[in-house]
């Protein structure tokens, strides 16, 4: 193994501006620092440049057109949300959010710019929630407000997700939610008819629609994958595309998650064959981690558990919420299902868990069993383990401490890579191209995965017949216009908001990148501030200066260092007085911070972030 | 996509103890916080609890026995070392570090805790480096004049890898290598004989060790795969291993690293074809991006492009450096490399670059062509840029970005997705198998892998016929006992010195706990400082307190929230001093601190590190 090392190199602008450094004889507003523009993330971040998005009367009037504005879920896996403007009215599909990343440190989530909505609030008609996955409903509490509260049309398992989800945000109005059993067509506006159509995911009512406008129909799926034996669909899923048949569409949007990963994904119904022999045949306790929003396979795992007489017991936050779900709309039969205190009453191999954390999150029910931390569940050598999922990348190290813990239990694991216990719920490139093949449409654009995703997705339509200018491969904010009766698609020149708003604590905000670049230069080096009293009148030093460092250097050992930064910022002071007239307080801290980043770097190779306190007293 | 979402708590111990904020009135020296035992990580951290080392008449004399010391590289993949104790000499096998990961922030590298060797040093006979990469050599230059300068056995390869490095710390002074051709055996110490074999990797020069001993051999074996068509071992490779036919050997150690994936992995040999097939057919400039430590491939490109007239441009450091000894040692011919300037010279179908970044490093040729940022290479549309690498699992955001911008350049991308143009160094199960098979072992100890890998590969061990009790899983630190004639081995219930040695510029310390520990809280939050003056005559403020903050809340849009924690700093200080006697500054800055951090979770839900600064005046 190896990688390239980065030479070190001292960088001056990459500390802080010593003149944001406020002492007392200024306010403390100005602290953002002035005069700098300055990228929302590192240097580091190579996500394309956010343009600014100028006025509103730039974007012009929509008139008869059709208009497809991704909001989110086109740069990125996560936050997806997608406008469609129809003349006079506007529907809303989906309102997700994203974790954060390496380049968001500190924040909860990052979800879409609906600022575009929120200046159009009085067109928008109805938002539409193709599945309760918190890549598509997550967002809502923080902007529906925002946008008008409109009225949220889910399925009915969405429906309870969002519902509940909402129950966290006890400061918000109530939503206004219609739960669509699938069969109606519901109208929007004027005179937007929209159907809804049954797709398979990893969740119960997961649906695409049927959006009929002036230009002909608009066919928006999202997260999907198509039921196989082999490559072969099996004929639910013929039945549920047959509909398309001799139907001209005008435009299909389409999930590009897993389009580079070739040939058809594993069937989650040979997961479940694979499920079926591992209950049946477990001698001892058996402990599932999986993903709670993999609900289907939570169904069938508590089903089969009742075939071969095994209990279910539940353990962790959401795991616990979407069974309660499942009960609520009885979807099966969970009789099955005991509480935790009762699971001594039966032989450790009548007992299946069915328990979060397979991702190593830090607090999930998998870790505290793992940690030896959990109330009621200790691992035994005799368990068997099965990890139910595969590893989300930006996961990979905290399931390999997982799995580390794990293994020192001794209990008997299993994971993907050793049985076919885990399928995705996004299709691979061969269902993608099905699914096209199912569908006549004119237009495509794909939705839902990274740039480098779309841009495949949009060769494999390509590759089936489209032509060149009729696939748009968008990113958050392009405004796509349909004209000329719906034989014509472009993208307007001018975007709609899309600078990256984050969730950070209490704060929704589009200008947190001061914010978070100073946490990662924080994250790098610590900080150092220093404290020093001038006597005004003498220009002297009132005493030694004092320092406050963290995150920098480990101190006790670091004593020299301290002493000599001390001298240092004395001599600095003490030089750049003259004994007369006013202290310039500014040009001190500026030339104190200056001399001490030279100093700290070349003494440790770091670079804190230095603030320089100075006080006349 | 769904995960768990930690719900939102109030902990106050994840702040600072405001015990730690000296004011003027005392020395910086205590400012490490005193009387908390913390963690060298934050919480979140799930590695195992490291034992404290206590004497070192703890350990038992060796008299008679051999001993194996793994001091890195059995707890993690990156660090590898390992001390080989035989009597009254020590042997030590490779050096490398590792690169930090999110709970190490900011740090350049973590290397093996050496104290033991330190403690030790008057016995240390020599150090053999299998291979070149930095895993097995990057922590020389930080612990080598620790441990006495011993002599360094490498073949020629790694020789000159280790001297390269080496110049780049010019205050240290120079090594004392020993460059092995091969054939030869060398007499460590008193009687102890070392071979060495060749073996399969990526880079040329990878050998095995045969550890002649007064109990039998150990065959010493680190990173290492198993070239074969469709998992038929070559020829080669049942020529290098014939060696071990009916010989008798005591102990064998063995890589890891790949022991979870099924089969055989892919041969070099099909990557080169393809890369043949590719180099030969592509009607535009290739540039092709891959590990600088993917030395075996690299040649195969140089001479392929050579085969078919094609000019090779070599940009990157780290690859630049990689070339050059591959010149030095004249492995092959090297005429059609040319220099960057001189590319616009040759037409582009002419033109194969190779180049670092493949794994989306910053500042790294590939991810600077993608910047548009590079001084001489502009992307073009008729471009093919080859991808020959896996993601290493930490760096995926970084691929997935630098992917994302490629594709905004509209040249064509291949990736090994596409075709299989990357290949691993580590063999999979049944490669590791196949080694195993080869050699007639008594014991047996997995190295170069995660706890889970290990496990793993111990149980490969016993399927194979290993008894349960030769087969043992180390721990970093683990003193391996072989003893009883070569009969017995176990593990020693005390460890050698096992903290992590980190290092952060230029310190190289195991005791960064706490920084660490400050950065990752920093990260989350920022932090928030407060200085506030106070006239010790009157008990009074002498003006508003000061406020400087980074990393937590945007401050221009928290205007009111300074204000009011200015307000409240003041109630709390006043509230506090009665005006009578000595001002109890300590005191004051804990009622400060706690006050403050409450305040400010209640209105942001955010945690900075508190910092009061308070003087009298």
């Amino acid at each position: 193994m190896e990688r390239n090392i980065k030479p070190r190199v001292f960088t001056k602008n990459r500390n802080t501006n010593p003149n944001n450094n406020r002492g007392p004889k200024k306010p403390v507003n100005g602290m953002r620092r002035k005069g700098m523009k300055l990228d929302r993330r590192p240097r580091s971040n190579p996500r394309p440049q956010r343009k600014k998005f100028e006025k509103a009367n730039e974007i012009p009037a929509i008139g008869n057109n059709i208009r497809i504005i991704p909001l989110g879920g086109v740069e990125e896996v996560g936050k997806n949300m997608t406008a469609i403007e129809i003349g006079d009215d506007i529907i809303i599909v989906d309102g997700g959010f994203q974790f954060k990343d390496e380049t968001t440190p500190g924040i909860d989530y990052i979800i879409p710019n609906t600022k575009y909505l929120e200046e159009r609030k009085d067109k928008i008609r109805a938002m539409f929630i193709t599945h309760g996955h918190l890549d598509h409903i997550g967002g809502i509490p923080y902007f529906i407000e925002k946008i008008g509260n409109p009225k949220i049309y889910s399925r009915e398992f969405g429906a309870i997700m969002i519902k509940k989800r909402h129950e966290e945000f006890p400061h918000l109005p109530p939503l206004d939610i219609v739960t669509l059993d699938g069969d109606e067509t519901t109208i929007i506006g004027e005179s937007i008819k929209v159907e809804s159509f049954s797709i398979s995911h990893t969740i119960p009512d997961a649906m695409g629609l049927i959006i009929h406008t002036h230009f002909g129909k608009i066919v928006f799926v999202e997260d999907v994958r198509v039921d196989n034996i082999k490559g072969i669909p099996t004929d639910e899923e013929i039945n549920q595309y047959k509909r398309f048949k001799d139907e001209d569409v005008l435009l299909l949007t389409l999930d590009s998650t897993s389009v580079e990963k070739p040939g058809w994904s594993l069937s989650e119904s040979v997961v479940v064959e694979n499920f079926e022999k591992i209950i049946r045949d477990v001698d001892s306790r058996l402990i599932i981690g999986t993903f709670a929003s993999q609900v289907e396979r939570i169904l069938a795992i508590i089903e089969i558990s009742d075939r071969y007489g095994k209990k279910v017991v539940i353990e962790g936050r959401s795991m616990v919420s979407n069974v309660e779900i499942i009960k609520y709309l009885k979807l099966i039969k969970t009789d099955n299902i005991i509480s935790i205190n009762d699971m001594e009453n039966y032989a450790p191999d009548k007992i299946v868990m069915l328990v979060t954390g397979s991702q190593g999150e830090e607090f999930a029910a998998l870790m505290r069993m793992a940690n030896k931390s959990h109330k009621h569940i200790q691992l035994r050598k005799t368990d068997t383990i099965l990890l139910s999922s595969s590893i989300i990348p930006s996961n990979h190290n905290a399931v390999i401490r997982l799995k580390d813990k794990l293994y020192r239990s001794e209990a008997k694991i299993i994971t993907y890579l050793d049985s076919d216990v885990h399928a995705s719920g996004h299709g691979n490139r061969e269902e993608l191209k099905w699914i096209h093949e199912q569908i006549n449409y004119k237009f495509f654009i794909p939705l839902h995965g990274n740039h480098f995703m779309l841009r495949q997705h949009g060769e494999l339509s390509k590759s089936l017949g489209t032509p060149e200018d009729n696939v748009i491969i968008p990113d958050n904010g392009s405004i796509i216009e349909i004209s000329d009766n719906g034989n014509k698609i472009e993208v307007l020149p001018v975007k709609a908001p899309n600078e990256i708003v984050t969730v950070d604590g209490f704060s929704v905000s589009d200008i947190q990148d001061v914010v978070l670049r100073d946490r990662s230069l924080l994250s790098e080096a610590g900080i150092f501030v220093i404290v020093a009293s001038i006597n005004t009148r003498t220009g002297k030093l009132k005493k030694s200066p004092d320092i406050i460092s963290r995150g920098f250097v480990y101190l006790r050992e670091s004593q020299d260092l301290l002493q000599e930064s001390r001298n240092l910022i004395k001599r600095v002071i003490e030089r750049n007085i003259d004994g007369k007239g006013q202290i310039d307080f500014e040009m001190l801290k500026k030339k104190v911070t200056d001399e001490l980043m030279k100093f700290l770097f070349q003494r440790t190779a770091k670079q804190p972030l230095v603030i320089p306190v100075i006080l006349g007293v």
